[in-house]
């Protein structure tokens, strides 16, 4: 039980093929996650998840602590009973919805006190009620709590760090179950020597995995692949690599040249529900007018539900009449992109050309302005906090 | 094509089976058709459909007109090719949309000015143009334009009948496309005398099959079971009969009874959407706390996926989170209810144990209460007006 076996190594970059056993089967590395944060991956059943080729479903500890509540899940007989899922699961600590989700929060050495987002109640989350939680729910990989700080305070990020640090050893003390692989989170922000000191300091607790933590939260691309390309080289080989919370199709694929096996975000499915359509060549924008008569599918060639049975313009006309149906038919196109996506690089691992197709995609695929997508992360949090502090009646 | 035949008759009632035949297909009846009024039944892609057992589907010819045009749909191919569905399809002619959803509105003998509830903007429909945007949407069963009015305002339906029936012959006149069956549509209020004469009116101009418009918009269930006991016994006895709107599960059984072969309604699937699932013991709500730790199927026995696959428990956790995925499986089960309903009404005709069905159905199913359903109708129309006023800048 979760044993990583390493199939192929790239020659030419630290990307790697792998094989991850799970209680609920054995993941096949590189793999994105979609995430289903409330046990439900948007608009999606577990049927359709399989038919698009989702191997790995991500679940969120701090929204299902809150709702339903984790007893009620465990007394269901776990997430994958609750859900219907029974190919492998994840779930993350709670600690990054903690920090990005709620308005009013207090870190001390011990836990983190917070409000909810849905009531303002108060709660706290420690390493050992949130590994209660998880063990609860019950997925196959779950998280260690951690801290995620702004990347750029490096003041902050040194305190937080030793937090992290003493709050993964307590995670690993305080479980279990044994049926489940608890990953260690690597903090740090963009400061190289922190980075190290969390992969060392990890390393020598001697998880099962280990996952990169607080990027894609602020910091540039350049600054995110800087960072992975001297973190993962510290992590034990024999072990899978997780990256927290990426997922833009460009980030994948480099994140795979880094060594990466395993990623999660919420871009695929967030933004489908707004007409956003992966394609090889770039994200497409469905609402756009010029596709009121266009009779091709979202992306031709493609063989998605969606692809293979509806045209741009009758998608693009759900998405303007507001109807759940567009919601649905983008989000089975993003997810079956992703999936398509890690099937081919993993192909191409194992055939020793993944450099020619790391090369081709990058050529081929427009990427969508660092611009745009900070002015939608900066819109997004300042209505999350908004939506917080209004039902906290602060 | 569009022959009728009638293949058993209930001795104790006026309940028929039969089948009905269309370019897509043969309906057996009697049958039940969900709305899909924007070319989409909400929440539903056309495999769920088939899945559910769904023959017929009906969408709406006001609200494609407005969006995305009719002569988009004409373009690509006509409304089964827009939003794949092989199976028969029906349009309504839009006449009872401008008389509910629009604020603003004139009618005269040539036809009916109104706006748009979008945008504000002003449109006009008369019996030619109605037929027109209907072979253009090109559904196997289309209606005529009639005037729908208030069923206990006998002075003005006096007037609007009169429109009603110089606009049926107008339709019929109109009509160039022979592969699509023009159904009249009888009007009249719950006055006996002036649907005898819509019905007599209507016989006279021979349709492919009949429908009776006007009930369900407000008046008893009592008023609308008298008034389709002596309507339907009018009306040609070798052509199908479509009762407009109606779809609540005792409406529908007593609909049989009374001769009717198709109805269509958007209960099932709204009501669906409000947490409001049909059982065979009466309508069940799923956002009642007594469900949050029911490990029960929706309704057990139930074939459907969402009973087939999920807890009362989950669903009602999706509802609560408001996630997309509740109203799916809502919607799901509350179609399919209505499929075996029909199926099982059908079988008894077949039979000769109708009567004992429907006995056995009343006694079991304990109907929402009248005056609910009439608070939640006003509040309904009046969001609606309240929108369409807004929109309109009044």
């Amino acid at each position: 039980m979760f044993e990583y076996n390493l199939i192929a190594r790239d020659a030419a970059t630290l990307a790697r093929a792998g094989a991850f056993s799970t209680p609920h089967g054995t993941l096949l590395t590189p793999v994105f996650a979609p995430v289903g944060t409330q046990a439900t991956v948007k608009t999606l059943t577990p049927r359709d998840l399989r038919e698009v080729g989702a191997s790995l479903v991500l679940a969120n500890t701090y929204h299902l602590y809150l709702r339903p509540g984790t007893e009620r899940i465990r007394d269901f007989g776990g997430i994958h009973a609750w859900m219907g899922w029974e190919r492998p699961m994840l779930t993350d600590s709670g600690g990054f919805q903690v920090f990005s989700l709620s308005a009013i929060r207090k870190v001390d050495a011990d836990g983190v006190t917070f409000r909810s987002h849905l009531d303002g109640s108060t709660h706290r989350f420690t390493p050992e009620n949130v590994v209660q939680a998880e063990e609860n729910i019950g997925a196959d990989i779950i998280m260690c709590l951690d801290e995620c700080a702004d990347p750029n305070n490096r003041a902050y990020i040194e305190k937080a760090l030793e937090r992290t640090h003493a709050w993964a050893a307590r995670c690993k003390a305080a479980q279990a179950r044994k049926d489940q692989a608890l990953f260690g989170i690597v903090q740090g922000g963009i400061y190289r020597d922190l980075r190290l000191e969390s992969a060392r300091t990890l390393s020598a607790l001697d998880f099962p995995g280990y996952a990169i933590g607080g990027l894609s939260v602020g910091e540039t691309k350049e600054q995110m692949y800087e960072t992975l390309d001297y973190t993962t080289p510290e992590l034990p080989p024999d072990k899978p690599r997780y990256l927290m919370g990426v997922g833009a199709p460009e980030d994948v694929v480099e994140g795979v040249a880094r060594g990466i096996d395993i990623f999660d975000c919420v871009l695929p499915t967030r933004v489908a529900r707004n007409g956003g359509l992966f394609t090889r060549q770039g994200r497409m924008n469905l609402r756009n007018s010029r596709y009121e008569d266009d009779p091709l599918p979202i992306e031709p060639g493609c063989d998605c539900y969606a692809c293979q049975n509806f045209s741009r313009a009758y998608i693009r006309h759900l998405h303007k009449a507001e109807e759940i149906l567009g919601l649905h038919l983008a989000t089975v196109h993003n997810i079956r992109f992703m999936t398509r996506l890690m099937d081919e690089i993993r192909a191409a691992i194992l055939d020793g050309t993944f450099p020619t197709y790391r090369e081709a995609f990058l050529a081929e695929y427009k990427i969508t302005d660092q611009a745009v997508r900070h002015a939608q992360a900066e819109a997004r949090m300042k209505s999350r906090l908004q939506k917080a502090t209004n039902k906290q009646k602060v």
